[in-house]
């Protein structure tokens, strides 16, 4: 038997490839099958996203006499028709991992310890384990973070109401689609981030996310100190240049997660409880591998179902190596804000433009937002080498296009796209349009007294 | 002087190419720039799609007590708004038109009659002409067309009010664009198809199509044979098996599309009316040239673009063909049903799913409706030979898979695709299962006597 310990995406994905291949494997999942991602991530955010874009095209609409009047929404309720939906696709889920041939066995507790390997305190015999029990929203250590009316991503669903005003401590993705959400479906939102926020994205990107985060304050290097109140939240109080405090009938916090591996011995790890894991995500001890979040950053759906695919496909003999290239990513606000970054450097020809209005986009040209797109390429090859996509259905783009990058596209490959009119999208129109600067360069290169303009 | 008749995406794309290539160009409108497309094609369906899709949504959120009730809209103040957004797309188009080196003339009428060329009745010195006077919705010879109630697309945004019975009157793409916008907007739609309605669709397409079109009534194998009335239509009259007439307070002629070429003389046409062109979009006068809808179907923009630049490549003394390969298309309904057909014929292995709960599809999972996605693969050597995708965005994803069919590409060069998690979009995940697929057949005809599973 193959032991998996936990039903997110990595843990399914590894059960799944072994299961298919006709090994004998147990899943055990100590909650519901999904994980995070299902059960408070990706489509957590997804549901409010799609509910809060809903919100805020009606009030819009409302706005210019379009709607006798904005829509007024039942939070609690919302809560409960996602908590629905995610039933549904729980059942989807379980039902594609039993059909692969794997025998799930929920509510019960997996242990590691080195080679041994525990059910529910019974140790059982493996010929192998893959640790993928993913990580958790990150609590600091600070006054009042156990007060009833603070969250996390994992128990956002038992908010009992919208929040009046909602301080959300964080910086990063989460802070900003949570501070997004909030605001469209009606809460004030006080973004408090330990240093910039989205620091570490495209500065158009970050322009645009601020733009769509109209309405929502966002206080940079000013990090939450504390929350005050008596069973409930009332204040939060913040640090920084100008430390002080403001009112909140609750707290998100969203500053990062950790990996979950308390259930974890005998295996090395890294200073966040990481399982340190090789390229074919053996941990240090033989045998035993660790997939998804449990390995640590960086925290992406995609990523743990291939690292759950490489454990297993290991365990199978099959050699196979962690070694994913251009990773897309994105965030959902107003747009799609996607990107895949390159490893070849910031420096290149970079174009960007304004995303045309399309499908999704619009009802966003009043307001002067229907996105962007922006590519870098290498101005030798005209190798895409990064792009960024902000628009409704951006991370479509994003992952073709870090496929284009993973296989070392050009412009010149990219120039005759035919696209589905209207599309919604910035950046298929910046092929030809790099292309076009290479060759003029060139032109001019070879001919140094011709002008650009004819080629 | 370089003469281009029409300011669509035909003539636009055709004028700015040789406007950049230092040209002295005229751009003659008659009417707006952006033609049909802008005007009453293209955006005019994803502006009230965009609206359709938000009412709906809203629709199914007070159904289930999200929101407090449905909210109403004023399609009057709609159609105002979207005239009021395409003003502003129209500036844009002008800007970057002029920016080119174009001059726009606007309110001139031009004709021309062979090798020449007439601008408000005033013959113009031409070195090369591009007609570029696109197409007109088709108005069938029938009783009661010239009632006040009767609409085509071109007309439609007169439109005084939401009507409360509307009869649509084709079978095709538009007829069914319509249909979903009004009935979700509000109106009681019954569709009249001459033929089977949406016949040449795939037919998990379609099917899909007529669950997203649920609540209108579909009337195939029937066509529109008067409509009646006295200054405004109260009525429709039908022929086909069952011939009948139903109640109607206004009517949509969606039956297709005629090129509008009356002010073209002297130059070979069809038997539509549409301008008979070589590869190089040259008609049978030399240097007179014509691209987009007035050269007859399919009637899509980007080919209309495509079209505009080789005619301007050719005028410039460039060689380039009209050969588009692997041409996307998308209706857009609740999802957008998206396809590009390659040209090898319907026989491979065809692998299809349910499209994943995603961006804009998961409050969809309710109505068990998350769009699907299907891909047509060479059993040899696992090329891509059609696709089709339903879902948010889904012109997105044909149109970058329409480029990996022009290249060749194979399942084996897509199936490590890194998604944007999560991704409402059912393609991307049957790369790898049709990988998977040929692996083992292959494996089974190496060595007969192992069964699939291992590989």
């Amino acid at each position: 038997m193959i032991v998996v310990i936990g039903g997110g995406p990595a843990g399914r994905f590894a059960a799944g490839r072994l299961g298919q291949a006709g090994r004998e494997v147990t899943l055990v999942e100590r909650e519901a099958i999904g994980g995070q991602c299902l059960n408070s991530g990706c489509m957590q955010v997804c549901a409010l996203n799609d509910a809060a874009r809903v919100m805020e095209r009606a009030g819009d609409f409302a706005a210019a006499g379009v709607l006798d009047g904005a829509p007024h929404l039942d939070f609690s309720a919302l809560l409960c028709e996602m908590g629905e939906v995610q039933r549904t696709i729980r059942r989807v889920l379980e039902r594609e991992t039993r059909a692969a041939g794997v025998e799930v066995r929920y509510g019960a507790t997996a242990r590691v310890d080195g080679r041994r390997v525990f059910i529910d305190d019974e140790e059982v015999e493996a010929e192998a384990v893959v640790i993928a029990t993913g990580s958790a929203p990150a609590v600091p250590d600070l006054p009042g973070t156990g007060l009833a009316s603070v969250y996390t991503a994992r128990t956002l669903h038992t908010m009992p109401a919208l929040p009046e005003h909602l301080v959300i401590a964080g910086g990063g993705v989460s802070a900003a689609e949570f501070a997004y959400i909030f605001s469209r479906l009606g809460s004030r939102v006080t973004v408090l981030a330990r240093r910039e926020f989205l620091g570490g994205l495209d500065p158009r990107l970050r322009r645009l996310a601020l733009k769509e985060l109209s309405g929502v304050e966002v206080r940079e290097h000013t990090p939450l100190t504390g929350i005050t109140g008596t069973s409930e939240a009332d204040g939060a109080a913040f640090g920084g240049a100008a430390p002080g405090a403001c009112q909140a009938d609750a707290v998100l916090l969203a500053v990062g997660l950790v990996p979950q591996t308390a259930m974890v011995a005998g295996v090395e790890k890294g200073s966040h409880g990481e399982i340190l894991v090789d390229g074919r995500m053996q941990t240090s001890v033989t045998g035993v591998y660790a997939a998804g979040d449990a390995a640590g950053p960086p925290y992406l759906t995609p990523i743990a179902r291939l690292q759950g695919v490489v454990a297993a496909e290991n365990i199978l003999g099959h050699e196979m190596r962690y070694a994913p290239q251009a990773v897309p990513q994105a965030l959902a606000l107003a747009n799609d804000l996607a990107f895949c970054l390159g490893d070849d450097g910031d420096d290149g020809i970079a174009l960007s433009l304004p995303a045309p209005a399309g499908p999704g986009s619009f009802w966003s040209v009043p307001k002067g937002d229907t996105g962007l797109g922006k590519i870098l390429v290498d101005p030798e090859t005209g190798a895409l080498r990064s792009v960024w996509a902000a628009s409704p259905g951006a991370g479509i783009t994003a992952t073709y296009l870090a496929e284009a990058m993973r296989r070392k596209k050009t412009v010149f490959d990219l120039e005759d796209l035919i696209d589905v009119h209207p599309l919604a999208e910035g950046v298929h129109g910046l092929f030809a349009q790099a292309a076009r600067v290479i060759r003029e360069r060139d032109a001019e290169k070879e001919d140094p007294k011709s002008g650009p303009g004819e080629r």
